[in-house]
């Protein structure tokens, strides 16, 4: 049995990841509950394998920790896609890749094995798994926020199916199933 | 005591409430449960006193109703804000009007009383009666589908507090309180 690539993310209820400026200052307001079962981040990472994420997230990352002073947060390897040859791997186990999302995939199930395989971020980057077929499920945490503008959530006509929905803290959680593209 | 005024609406996950060319053909292959009391849209209609609407809206409706033969579901008045001077009211309690909000709140309050007033969209008049401070709250019914562009859920900077959310049928579905411009 393998794992599922889940791209799970916090988004504004009007589906904006980021505003214009990448900024997530209006998420960091909001509070989760870590004792609450439903959609708790805190229980879905000791589950991850490993990750994937574009440039725009794994700056944040970098940038946030620079900030804070705080360690590597993460045990799972980290896949990140992107074009640019400026990056410098903040771990070992990160991996600068582009191009094709499929083979990132392969390495990603190989080295995850019966665990989950998390896409980070952003939302073209769910888009181009989710156009390869390969994204399970999408579980939001939506933030009591609206930005008008910003950074979109998914970016592609897809049919989902609602497999949980509920509140924690300041969040409406939703976790999803990807049925494929939608028709018409 | 006063009703409130509630923008209610369903969206995508992404965050529009129709899709670039104003269809809402992946809302109707959605399933609500007529019988689950949250935020089930049978349960809060009869208590609307008063309604307002752009005019893609109200031509929405018009168009439905002329395809199906339905009459005209509402009781309660409805205003419809456009500039556009082609439209024909399709009830006795159809009053057309342009320009600032407030007046059109204001008799919004006379004619419902202690019922709610329903703002039925779109996005940017749910978001001009939120700059004039008089959108109490936003309830939304949240499709399982993803459509990348449309028309806008609420085109805002907002805060929102989070008052229920759960589950109906096919729908993730929430309650909030607009607490004003969302700072920074």
């Amino acid at each position: 049995m393998t794992g599922k690539t889940i791209y799970h993310t916090a988004t504004t209820l009007d589906g904006f990841i980021a505003d214009p400026s990448d900024s997530l200052d209006w998420l960091f307001t909001q509070q989760m509950d870590d004792d609450n079962p439903l959609l708790n981040f805190d229980r879905f990472l000791p589950g991850v394998g490993a990750m994937v994420t574009g440039a725009t997230s794994y700056c944040w990352i970098r940038d946030h920790l620079a900030k804070t002073g705080e360690p590597w947060p993460y045990t799972a390897p980290l896949w990140v896609m992107t074009h640019r040859t400026d990056l410098e791997p903040l771990a070992d186990n990160v991996t600068f890749v582009s191009g094709d999302v499929r083979p990132v995939h392969e390495a990603m199930v190989a080295a995850a094995g019966d665990r989950d395989r998390w896409v980070i971020g952003g939302g073209d980057l769910a888009g181009q798994f989710a156009d390869a077929g390969l994204l399970d499920e999408i579980v939001v945490s939506i933030a009591a926020t609206t930005l008008g503008a910003g950074r979109p959530l998914l970016p592609r006509r897809l049919t989902l199916e609602l497999l949980e929905a509920g509140r924690n803290g300041d969040f409406c959680v939703a976790r999803y199933a990807v049925k494929g593209p939608l028709n018409g």
